[in-house]
């Protein structure tokens, strides 16, 4: 199967060289990321796209001066909800009637449960259960990348409180969960990139009951 | 691209047939599932692979009876540790040391470097910090699955003391994050089938700073 080869192929680039990925690629990427399934489809997160020289460079200190966050094409900030409340629960709602339509009264009962099940969560739970469903597309995300050729770097050491100044996204009730850094390695000064890939062995990680 | 196509196949698939998956396309997925990458490359989560109908029977009550749980073929769990601790990161690099050599004091460095940030993290966050790396793996094993003509349905509607009860996780510093349920549509019986996917529009989601 291609994803294993492409999964085997993708490493977490320690040193890009600063090409710029071709813009269908990154549109073909974010799509993967839109797609990617999430609880009860409210997808909790947006993605803030960063291919501006100086805003990288802005960011870079915030992310423990990384060189990957100026050395690559694009930075994807996966900013999740930072919360729950009614009234994303009624956009979500009305966005599902305008796409999908369908019977009224299956609407409100999806309203409804929506609103038992999330609407009451408090913010630290809502947040740490939208950052979830960030890391669920990240994961499409990252093989998608691999798909194009595209080298990605996910990355959390970073500060999201400064990371969220800078990008504003606390006005916007979002915080930045995780980033990752797409763009080529730069295989003279990256240090990982001849290194073995280490996995758990299969034993170690599954267990089947037949 | 292929990878788009297939999350545009993919649903949440809420009735299966019972097809049985044949086993190399489970183990292609699982192997997916363990190339995912994650935090520091700790990976602080198994699967656990549930084909036995008996023991899948014993868990749909915990699943608020669910019907994919039993109309499944492999129910995977993503179990994640239920926090960090010296002995893990310890086997870590024992294990890294074991796969990859290297440099003694190298490793050294990184694993001081993995007690100052994760050796001393209260456990609650631990789990919250391991779930997810599970659900990063998570969206790979759903392209992964769809990669191979394999229904998925990611689920967190189920009990995870129930479930880790029935599984013996916590004995095993392990706690249930998510399950997915995997199989093939039962497209007579299941009434999303045929339903519109919803997504938010691209300019929902993404904010392109360039």
């Amino acid at each position: 199967m291609e994803i294993i080869e492409q999964l085997n192929w993708r490493y977490a680039t320690k040193a890009m060289n600063g090409q710029q990925i071709p813009q269908e690629k990154i549109d073909r990427i974010l799509e993967a990321a839109r797609l990617a399934p999430s609880s009860n489809g409210l997808q909790p997160f947006e993605i803030i796209v960063i291919s501006n020289q100086a805003l990288k460079e802005k960011i870079r200190p915030a992310a423990f001066d990384q060189p990957q966050i100026t050395g690559c094409s694009h930075l994807l900030v996966f900013a999740a909800w930072d919360g729950y409340t009614p009234e994303r629960i009624d956009a979500f709602i009305a966005h599902t009637a305008a796409k999908r339509g369908g019977d009224p009264e299956r609407l409100e009962r999806q309203r409804q449960s929506l609103m038992n099940n999330f609407g009451r969560m408090d913010q630290d739970r809502g947040y740490a259960h939208a950052a979830r469903q960030a890391y669920l597309s990240l994961g499409v995300t990252i093989v998608a990348a691999a798909a194009e050729g595209v080298d990605g770097t996910p990355m959390e050491g970073f500060d999201p409180e400064r990371l969220d100044a800078i990008l504003g996204l606390r006005e916007k009730g979002l915080r930045s969960a995780v980033i990752i850094a797409l763009g080529y390695r730069d295989t003279e000064k990256d240090w990982l990139v001849n290194l073995t890939k280490v996995r758990k062995d299969k034993a170690q990680f599954v267990t089947e009951l037949n």
